[in-house]
């Protein structure tokens, strides 16, 4: 059995090459909901959709987030009354929507329905949130003025493109959190723990921050193994630069190391970054050297396989 | 000022031909809202969407109902998702519906959304609903075992088809609603009052069923004018026929008469039931005869002008 945290299109890049190399009946993704926010009435996981879609082979290569072939009618027809929609819902990930938000209000949890759309959609994978409880990732930022602002994660994410400073994060409601059913579980007994390839901060982040999931990891060092997000000094995808360096962070496997080196025993990087490999280990990290470029599923499923390998 | 009582696609047609003959800004449309319904967490208000829509010129003429040029990609995706989908709401539609339950979640009346929607659609009309109190209009249906079983209006119309044999209507919450801010001043102040060819029963029956609203009707009964939407012995669209006939209603011009004495002086009715002009008479009511079916907007808009004549 594997557990395996993830975030976004990194970890479900990821996770599309395992299930080519295991079945996927054996793999447990517990998955970040700091990003889930409300949006026209309706509950919004990002991470969640877009594991889901991705093991489904229903995700938008293009954008990276949301459904292939997805048109956006109900958001141009929102524009009309005047509310703000610059988080873009698909209309068909609008249903995904209406029905989580609708069994939710009717008493199902975040978990419940989780289930239910991963069996809709005919994953082998079982895909459960981090917790049922709410978390949510704010973000401070500094204004040109100089004065800070703290935003919801998708405020500063998408409606405004990351491009605002970072003075801090904190994921709100964590401390209070528990682990969603079978998080620990899942982690107790899996052979190997896997972390994505997702960002530090705000995808593992958050995860590690549920009360109970970083002891577990810890306790288990040696069968945790994490594949960088950063590789040459820069994310494959996303603003992890931009949050990993106002936080004191390196920009680097070395940063990621450091990140994780409490809860992780090994750490996958590029082979562009071999040069870091011994300043991985210096910081009692083991470092594996292989292709991490996600360019096509031959080479998610290599990179996979390799990581698997790494704590055989 | 005129005031209108309507429901929905005929409602629709006659308020398009009447804006055309007055000035948009002199009408109140009063509109039924017993048809009102929640579809996946959304509050759907079939009535006032048709008024709108058609009002806007957006209205989708193939179908009766929705937008023109409509796509359905939500519904098809949520069927994935084991959803009841028999009721469809299109994509740009689904818009409407998530504004205006996310307003009225925020305390928002109905009235209130449906201002902000007419204003969104540059309505010169101003569109009412009956009640902001809910009004649910129930239908008694016999089974083929002889059993009895109370529908909600959609489940009757939409879900059955209007198939299922009706024993009886009623309008649940009607005793305890109020008229919703606006309607008796508008039927208190109008020069007059239009019925619009909508269905007598469960169009215009839950709106002259809101306390206060008959009896305003009653007082100025001169004043008022209806529109029969039964021609020939059948109704021009929808299940009018279904319903009045099973109520005890005659299904003509002369039945529409009945159920409206009290409350109207007029009843404009078409040509090919000159013959039963008398009858109408008969009851007190005075008959005007003239071509009701709104073929086009320059019927639709002779219509609404030689029913404005019949009492002026």
């Amino acid at each position: 059995m594997l557990a395996a945290l993830a975030g976004g299109v990194g970890a479900a890049r990821f996770l599309c090459g395992l299930v080519d190399v295991v079945e996927p009946e054996t793999i447990t993704a517990i998955v970040n909901t700091g990003d889930d926010d409300e949006f026209h009435g309706l509950w919004v996981s990002p991470d969640l959709d877009s594991v889901t879609y991705a093991l489904a082979g229903a995700n938008n290569l293009d954008t990276g987030w949301g459904l292939a072939g997805e048109t956006f009618h109900a958001m141009d027809a929102l524009d009309r009354y005047g509310v703000p929609t610059w988080f873009r819902l698909g209309d068909r990930d609008l249903a995904t929507h209406l029905y989580r938000t609708e069994r939710r209000r009717h008493g199902a949890s975040l978990s419940d329905v989780t289930t239910e759309l991963a069996a809709a959609w005919d994953l082998g994978v079982r895909v459960v949130p981090m917790s049922d409880d709410r978390v949510a990732t704010r973000i401070t930022v500094r204004r040109p003025d100089g004065s800070s602002d703290e935003l919801a994660l998708q405020e500063w994410f998408v409606r405004e493109r990351a491009e605002s400073p970072v003075l801090g994060v904190r994921f709100a409601g964590a401390e209070d959190a528990r682990p969603a059913p079978g998080v620990l579980e899942a982690l107790a007994s899996a052979e190997t723990i896997l972390i994505c390839p997702s960002n530090p901060v705000i995808s593992i982040g958050p995860v590690l921050a549920v009360p109970g999931v970083r002891a577990a990891l810890a306790a288990r060092r040696d069968r945790v193994v994490a594949v960088t997000p950063i590789i040459g000094g820069r994310p494959v995808k996303g603003p992890a630069d931009r949050l990993m360096g106002p936080l004191g962070m390196e920009v680097s496997c070395v940063g990621v190391a450091e990140a994780y080196r409490d809860v992780c025993g090994t750490l996958v990087i590029d082979t562009a970054d071999a040069p870091d490999a011994p300043r991985v280990e210096a910081l009692g990290v083991r470092a594996v050297v292989t292709d991490t470029v996600m360019l096509d599923a031959r080479i998610a499923a290599a990179l996979a396989r390799q990581t698997l390998a790494a704590v055989a």
